[in-house]
Parts: C-alpha cells; sequence; structure tokens
C-alpha cells in the first residue's frame, strides 16, 4: 500500500504538518516515534477498525492510546452525545446531565463521597496533588520514579523549560518496593501531602508490573501514618480492570483517584473522585477550564459507564486480551522466538528478548501492520469491548506476519 | 417564576450537586457567585438564547463565558461537527482536519509560523510559558498583578494548594504602567525568559482598561532588549476583536500567543501560535494530553473561524455592543443612575457608581434577569454574532426593570 511511499496521502499531509506544527506534532502521538510504514493521519474509524488517510484499514490494539474503551463511535454513546448536542454542550453552567454523572461516578466507586471533572488526565493528577496539599498543609509528593503523571511542569518527562522550582517537593520511591517508599516518606519528615501511584507500573518500554498488594499496602499504612493522601492515578487503567477502580481487587483505597481516557468513550473528560476527609480542600482550590461545564461529554460518560457495567466491560476485555495472550505466546513459540508479555490481559505488552533499542518489536510490529493489524513497540495497547474473538485472530494472523519477519532478522 | 423557590427544578438539581460535587460546583461557572435567582443548571440554548431547568428563557450576555461567539448550537459549526464525528474523532493519531486548521491559524495571525492544539486556556498559557524558557534558557516570567492567565498552579487565583515555589520565578508589574514593567524587568535581570500579558485589562469587579499602546510597545521594547518572549494571553479575548490577534489594531506583535474559548464555538480546544524563534523550543517541551488531536473540535474550530471571516464577527459584534452600550447609558441617565461602561465593545463590562460589593449591580441583574436578560455584575460580558439589533434590544428592554430596581433602593 502507497502510505510508505514518498508520495501516499499521509507523506503529503507529514509534510505540509512540518511547516506548521513543530516536529510535525506535538506529544505521544507522534508518529515519528513509531516503527517504518505507520500512518500518522488517520480517516476514520469504527468498532476496533481505523482506516488511514491512505485507505489502509487496521485492528487496532492501541484505542486512541486508551480513550476507546467500547469501541469506535459506539452507537449508544454517540446517541447520548448527539441528544445532549441538540439542546447544548457548553454553557452558562452546566446541563442536569453533570449531577447523573457525578451521582454515577460515586455510586460507581467505593472510596469516592465527591467528584469534580475536567478535560485532561494531567488535569486530574495536578488537581489531586493541589487538594492534597490544600487538605494538609503540607509539600512534599512522592512519585514512582519513571512514572508518568501527566504533561504539567511537576511531572512532564522532558525538563525542557522546566525549573528546578517545579519539582521542588517531589521525593522519589521506586514501584513495588515498599523500603524505597519508606525511605522517601522518612525524607519527607512532618512535609508529607501525598503519595502518587499509577495503577499499576507502565513504565514506556520495559515490562509492566502489576502492583505487588503488599506495596500497595504499605502505600497505604504510609499515608495513613502520615495523614497524608494517597492518589491512585487511574488516568490510563481506569474503566479496563475494575469498574470500582484499580485497586479495588487488592483491597487498598485511595483519598484521591485521577480518571480521563476511557471515561467518555473518547469524549474529552477527566474526573478526580475523594473521599470526605479531602472535601474541604477540594472546595477551596481553583480548578476551572472553559469547557469543563460542557454537557456533551458528561452525556457521553453516563452512556459509557451503563454500557459498561450492563455488558461486564472488564471481563469482556481480560477475556480477549487472554485470548491474544495465549495466541501470541503459540506463535512465538512456533517461530522460536523468545517474548515477554506483561501487563493485565486488558493493557497488554509485548516484548522481545534481547531486544537492543526495540529492533525486533519494531520489525514485528511494521509487518504486523502491513499485514492489518496496529499493534505497539514498546508502549501497553489497549483492548476495548469492541474486539471480537473474530477480531483477536486477524490481529493474531498479522502478528504471525510479524514474527515471520523477526525470524528472518536471524 | 419557579427557580428562585424551593422547590423549583434548580433548587433540586443544586440540593443533589451539593452532595456530590464539592461546593456544588468547581471554578467560575458556581452560581453562588451570582446574584439571587441566577440559575445554576441550563437545559438548552440556541443562537443568544439559553434556556434554564426551569424553563426560563433568556437573552445572553455571557456567551458561556465566551466560548459561544456565533451563537449555541451554529448550524454550519455543528454540521461540520457532525460530519467528522461520523467519521473519526479521538484515533491514534490526528485526522487531515488538523493541517486545515494548522495552516488556517498560521495564514490568519501574522506573527505565526506554527500552532499547537490544546484543549484548556490553561494548557495554553503554561505551554507558552515552558516554550519561552526552553527557548530562551531563562526562567523569570512577568505576570500583571491581578491578571488570570488560568488555573494551574503557577497563576490560580487561590493559593489553596499552591507552593511558594510554583510562584518561584513569577514576578509582577502593574497592566498599563511601562514604568513598572521596566522595574520588574530590571529585578528579573539576566533571568527574563517573558512576559505575559492579557489582551487588555479584565481583571474581574473593576474597570477594564484597554491596552494604552505606548506600555504595549513597551512590552515589545522590554522583551526585544532582553530577547525574552512577549506572550499574549489572548484567551479571553481572542476572535472578538480582530481575527489577526487583539494586539493587530495596536501594532504590536507576540512572540507566542494563547487562545482558546471562541476558537471553536464551544467544542474544548485551545492554541498556541508562534514565531519561527520558538519553534524549536516548542519542538523540544513535551506538552500532549488523550484528547489533543481529537478531530471534531477541530473540524469545529475550522468552521468557526471561516464564519467569523465571511460574516466580519468582530465588526458585527462591535456595533451590536455598541447598541448595547448606547441603550444602557441612555436607560441609566433617564433614571438618574450613575454607572460606567469599560472594555472594548464586543467584551463589556457594565458598573455603577458607588457600589460597595457590588450591592447595585445585583439589583439590576436579578432584576434584568427576572425581566429576561443574562446579565453579570462584576465579569466582563460578551456579544456573539448571533446578536441581534433586535436581541439587544430585548436586553435593553430588561434592563429598564434592572434600572428601575437600582432607583428603588434609593
Amino acid at each position: 500500500m502507497p502510505q510508505d511511499c514518498a508520495n501516499s496521502i499521509d507523506a503529503a499531509l507529514r509534510g505540509r504538518a512540518r511547516r506548521v506544527i513543530p516536529g510535525g506534532l506535538w506529544g505521544h502521538l507522534n508518529a515519528a516515534n513509531l516503527p517504518e510504514g505507520y500512518p500518522q493521519f488517520f480517516a476514520s474509524a469504527e468498532g476496533c477498525r481505523l482506516r488511514d488517510a491512505d485507505g489502509r484499514e487496521f485492528v487496532d490494539l492501541m484505542c486512541a492510546w486508551g480513550p476507546m474503551v467500547l469501541g469506535y463511535r459506539h452507537p449508544a454513546v454517540e446517541d447520548a452525545a448527539r441528544r445532549q448536542a441538540e439542546r447544548g454542550d457548553a454553557m452558562n453552567g452546566p446541563a442536569p446531565i453533570l449531577v447523573d454523572l457525578a451521582e454515577t461516578l460515586v455510586d460507581m466507586i467505593p472510596h469516592a463521597d465527591w467528584c469534580l471533572l475536567e478535560k485532561n488526565g494531567t488535569d486530574a493528577t495536578t488537581a489531586c496533588v493541589t487538594i492534597a496539599r490544600a487538605g494538609t498543609g503540607r509539600r512534599k509528593v512522592l512519585v514512582a520514579r519513571g512514572s508518568y503523571h501527566g504533561a504539567a511542569p511537576w511531572c512532564t518527562p522532558s525538563l525542557a523549560g522546566v525549573t528546578a522550582e517545579d519539582r521542588a517537593h517531589i521525593l522519589h520511591f521506586d514501584y513495588n518496593d515498599a523500603a524505597s517508599l519508606q525511605a522517601a516518606a522518612e525524607d519527607a519528615k512532618g512535609d508529607l501531602a501525598a503519595v502518587i501511584v499509577t495503577a499499576f507500573r507502565h513504565d514506556m518500554g520495559r515490562d509492566l508490573e502489576l502492583p505487588d498488594p503488599a506495596f500497595a499496602q504499605a502505600v497505604r499504612a504510609v499515608c495513613d501514618a502520615a495523614g497524608a493522601a494517597l492518589i491512585l492515578d487511574d488516568v490510563r487503567a481506569r474503566f479496563r480492570l475494575h469498574l470500582g477502580g484499580s485497586w479495588e481487587t487488592i483491597g487498598v483505597r485511595p483519598d484521591l483517584a485521577a480518571y480521563s481516557k476511557a471515561i467518555a468513550n473518547g469524549h474529552a473528560l477527566a474526573a478526580v473522585t475523594g473521599n470526605e476527609d479531602f472535601r474541604d480542600a477540594a472546595t477551596r482550590i481553583y480548578t476551572t477550564g472553559s469547557f469543563w461545564c460542557a454537557a456533551v461529554p458528561m452525556a457521553a460518560a453516563v452512556a459509557t459507564l451503563a454500557e459498561l457495567q450492563r455488558i461486564d466491560g472488564p471481563g469482556h476485555m481480560r477475556a480477549m486480551g487472554e485470548r491474544l495472550r495465549a495466541g501470541l505466546d503459540a506463535l512465538a513459540a512456533r517461530h522460536g522466538i523468545g517474548i515477554r508479555q506483561s501487563g493485565p490481559p486488558q493493557m497488554p505488552l509485548l516484548l522481545f528478548d534481547d531486544d537492543t533499542e526495540w529492533r525486533r518489536g519494531s520489525v514485528f510490529c511494521a509487518a504486523a501492520l502491513r499485514a492489518g493489524a496496529y499493534f505497539h513497540p514498546k508502549h501497553n495497547m489497549f483492548l476495548s469491548c469492541a474486539h471480537t474473538a473474530a477480531d483477536i485472530d486477524l490481529a493474531l494472523q498479522a502478528a504471525e506476519e510479524g514474527f515471520a519477519a523477526v525470524a528472518c532478522m536471524g
């Protein structure tokens, strides 16, 4: 197909984009970070299928990097969004749907007594940190080394334009290492406002790690002992692992939690939930945005959450993820290729053994893409409720081409 | 109408909201800050008319606090949004409409060689500051005392949860006071990264001030002398005063500018534009969000900008604002009430003389609201292209009731 070629539609769009957008595109969706042949621009999407600007169609395993949890253009979600859009979206205040959504979140999430809504995951994690500081009157925040919590100065992975003071009160520990956590808490002494942790360890390019329950309990104990807030950054994992919150399965509840991505099946929305201890602090901080009361994404969220509950979305995604994982293991074994699969099945990562600079992963992905499946070589992938067993089997057929290409590398 | 009553639909929604949302609502749309009788929840909107949850209809002079520039549910914008939604919104990368929008912005805006897109005005102002620091290798940012630049720790108006370090490199000057600007630049010495200024002085509750051209030239001169970035925070004013940028009329061009609010007629979008000097820095910083490549708001923005150009939106809004201003002046004079009107006609503010705590303004607004027009007692208002002379005259009829109520205060 022509997308690899200099005269493809994608290449022409990239050329135009480079003139008017620094680096061709900001942030995590820049295709410059992807293997040869990956498209930058997409024409359309439906269910778990993506069509690029040159008309190639893929079984998608990235789900817009998380937001697409029920499937692109899900009828029930889009109907709810359209019905709200026919009444109003951004107005001088919210629509009644805000109250329905807030009640739904508080009912669904055991630790939650209240919620705030925003637009970005970064809005939500930053609000959690600010609420924790306001509520405790303290400043230090413990962050796992290498964890991604957003793109604000206190947490963005690039230090360009960031000052030392932006991170003056950030202390580090290692994920799943209770001793390092306790040492960092010691360093914070009487100034510990919060510990922020992702639902599982999902640092780009390395094996995913589920949270050790003893570690999760240690996080809770450190926060309880210090009177600090346990902030669960559930932006990436939320609504795929457990509808009550990603740590419900290990029985550890946060004081504050941040969500975004999948909450409205692709409509722009983020949320913070919190318990009574932090309600007053959440009232005192000032956090807002021009579109934070817009009603359409809220209507989409209510429909998304109802559908996830109705069909047991996490269960379906787990089953599809397990089918994918078993299939990839079998294919790799048949080709004699060493791979490692990690993470929850709903958000899988495939890495190759002895793979300097993800070269094998890139060859695998490029070949699988040509065969019709969109894998990622080093970031966790995402399953959706739109993936059927037949879709997974199509992805596995494409993966077969990928493993064959890796086998040719010798 | 029943909205004032304890048994109104609005009151019932507020009661439910208070249980699940701290303070009943976050941020600037919390109706607790508004006069008696103002609704919190809105059922629908069309053109320049808003309908609250209890079915009362108003001629709206707040325009969703800025985003609604063409009118609620504008057919051309909503058609463009719907057509894009039928193809795709958030995907693994942008749709081709991104390139169209970026080229439109760069063509429309004389200082712009490139753009970035985000979701919130705060995203855009924060990205400007980060780009300025990355580009200059310096840290200090000069901010006008009392200016609102967003809700991030470096700029949010509440200090709850904010640390001193979040603002360690912020220095202050007074808007329209070149001497204070020069003094602040002196204090920054060799560490001046940027001066950030709003398009005009629009601090809540006080008379608006247009920028003195000599002051604007002084900002440019200070930045040029220091090799610092002039950041125009055009989030609030953008696309109402001049389509090329709000300082085009005074002939001073920024290096970086931030937009949001009206850019997509209510769809969630923000933008940064910059010149060549800062392209490399904009490439090096890391700024992103889950929905920043979503295609629907971009399609809405392209349609919004085309329509604003086609109908000379700023000219129409100026004419309607002048009609409103003249009418209010005449009514106030007839009632013998001292008022002050300030700001550009497209974004007017009405304040009453000798008005401690905006009591007269609140009485005026409450009475005008009962008569069918939604004014604001202390924040600048917004005209839209949907306001016709007949709508302005309806708002003036309601204002007549407002002035009569103020006259009764004695």
